[in-house]
């Protein structure tokens, strides 16, 4: 038995709060499974429901209440009716992802079996399990998602509004170094970078020459680079080339919302907001959000908070706990199984009816 | 008769010089039929072999050479190896929508007969033609697109760039404004603002804020707004929602490829970079740009070409020339016409064969 991990697990808002307990259901049955060590401690701050009773997101101390954690298992944070996204998003994921340093977002999209891609071969013919397979590696500290601006002459017709990108040095090639070393680790050893150097020609000019400096110490991997614009194209016309993607913060973004949604998965894409550094925790979440329209129900796809689960135990080193997750999904997902399914795959299943089957396939 | 339009023909680099002549053929046959007065004024620069020749990619005096005119038809500039991108679309393109002014960027995205989109409904049966229709509206001369930032510590570890994104009241709500407008026009009345206020926390929800508040003089109008990377996704599991969709330069930029890729229509897609005043010349470009994978070879599709001067029309006041020439192009990409088909579309047609199908078309 390894030692124990700490995971500290924030279910948050909307459907977060119904897809965790799923998620730990499972991580429990893969802890069991292969002798892993799990402590859970769940805090009720970084949701709405906490701003509306304390007026914050946070308490003060939250750093030395999650700070020391192995990582952060997160649900979903964000209901707009209660509180702007800006503050709590700004209040809450955002914050844990500067002040932990989390500077590499991962986010796969990946074709799954039982899942119709909406996207289709060039003669129109279904794209096959497997054959979209990519990671999206975002930079999540700096870029586009910056503080530094402002506003003049505020309420009159010369009204402007400034927002500073900023690009480091440290800041670029940390990420690099992670999207070139995912890259060197898959089989077809092919990163993509996104840019927009020819519009964006002061901060973009230089992502391209990071890339092209880092190049160079990984001969084995194959390098190529589009622009934004023209690699969303890519996206919908030939999902098959890409392997490893890398962007700024921004452009990552939108990547890791296409490529799930290319995939048909964006309902149960995970992300992992990761410091490879394991100077602070990391945070695993399912990429949908709080979903107010489905909210209350029941009804919530748990497979992204479960896939989440299975992204956190491989950074916590147990690979072969991480596989058997996975393989389970699959076998939930695929068409010939009798696995209930939830209302997006087409079935009348609850959540928890999903969660369990899966807890019960990891465990079998 | 109408009065003599002057329109500045630019060919520029790779297939822009191929696409060009047969954009020239279908005006040429929609004049006669419609009687519009056509002039057209070629010119060499703006193209990378103008710049091998003199270094620079305009003349000095290029403003008063082709600044009277009253339209400016236009192929299409770049050719990285001769000529980095960043240099010669400042040099010319990006210089002109600046100069001229031309603060409004269209972009039609529509399914055409006998093109296949590589997006499916969520049956897996594939869209019709007309199922997807819109009108991406992008602003053309500020935001992310701006030329304030610099580097620091350059070459050293604690190396930083920055770049400024810039909006201003009068940019922002003149683009707004325009894209209002034609949601008004159009049947569905519907307008969708790409937004990132979320994360990009002080451009972003300005940008907000003017929709709100223009959205107020335009009860007719159905308005709603999306976060660029969800944006994205819907574009690909449900571009039959959107009718007009308006966003900052880069947001746009991006959409105005995604679009057009979700329809299949990539390679014909048109542009137009607008000055609704009208004070300087609007500039109508096809999306392709030179392609110098294929340039050479007499093989480009030149409905772009020829799309971007049934624009040019319209916005001149020839809205039934415009209508001729679409009907033109819809019925040579219809499955049953026996029109030459280029390879792009299954067939072996060169550039000149199509060209001389849709000018007989429109003549008919
Ligand atoms: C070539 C490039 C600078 C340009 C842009 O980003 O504006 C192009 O992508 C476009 O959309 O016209
Ligand atoms: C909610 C939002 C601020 C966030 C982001 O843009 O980073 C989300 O879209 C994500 O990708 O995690």
């Amino acid at each position: 038995m390894s030692s124990v991990h700490r995971i500290a697990v924030i279910a948050g808002d909307g459907i977060g709060t119904e897809v965790m307990p799923e998620g730990l259901r499972v991580l429990e049955a893969a802890a069991t499974k292969f002798g892993i060590g799990l402590q859970f401690d769940h805090f009720d701050f970084s949701s709405c429901d906490y701003y509306e009773r304390h007026g914050k997101m946070l308490p003060d101390d939250w750093k030395e209440q999650i700070g020391g954690h192995d990582a952060i298992y997160f649900g979903a944070v964000g209901w707009p009716d209660k509180v702007p996204d800006h503050i709590s998003l700004w209040g809450s994921l955002l914050m844990f992802r500067r002040e932990f340093d989390q500077y590499v977002n991962v986010r796969p999209a990946r074709l799954m079996p039982g899942v119709r891609a909406p996207v289709v071969r060039r003669d129109g013919s279904p794209r096959e399990p497997g054959e979209i397979d990519m990671v999206i590696v975002r930079e999540n500290t700096e870029g586009e998602y910056s503080s530094i601006g402002g506003r003049m002459y505020a309420g009159t017709e010369r009204e402007i509004v400034v927002q500073e990108t900023v690009m480091s040095r440290v800041g670029v090639d940390r990420v690099l170094r992670y999207a070139f070393e995912v890259a060197r680790s898959r089989p077809k050893k092919h990163l993509t970078s996104a840019t927009k150097s020819n519009g964006i020609a002061i901060t973009m000019p230089y992502w391209d020459e990071r890339v092209e400096a880092m190049a160079k110490e990984y001969p084995d991997v194959k390098v190529d680079k589009f622009h934004i614009d023209i690699l969303t194209a890519h996206f919908v016309q030939r999902p098959d080339f890409f392997d490893v993607v890398v962007g700024s913060n921004l452009f990552g973004d939108i990547l890791s919302d296409l490529g799930p949604a290319c995939t048909g998965t964006i309902g149960i894409a995970p992300s992992a907001n990761l410091n490879p550094t394991r100077q602070h925790p990391s945070l695993f979440e399912p990429v949908h959000g709080s979903a107010p329209d489905i909210a209350g129900q029941g009804i919530a796809n748990p497979i992204g908070q479960i896939w989440c689960g299975a992204m956190m135990l491989d950074f916590l080193g147990h690979r072969e706990a991480h596989d058997a997750i996975m393989r389970a999904i699959e076998a939930c997902l695929a068409p010939g199984s009798d696995a209930p399914r939830t209302r997006d795959l087409g079935g009348q299943a609850s959540t928890s009816d999903l969660g369990k089957a899966i807890a019960a396939s990891v465990q079998a």
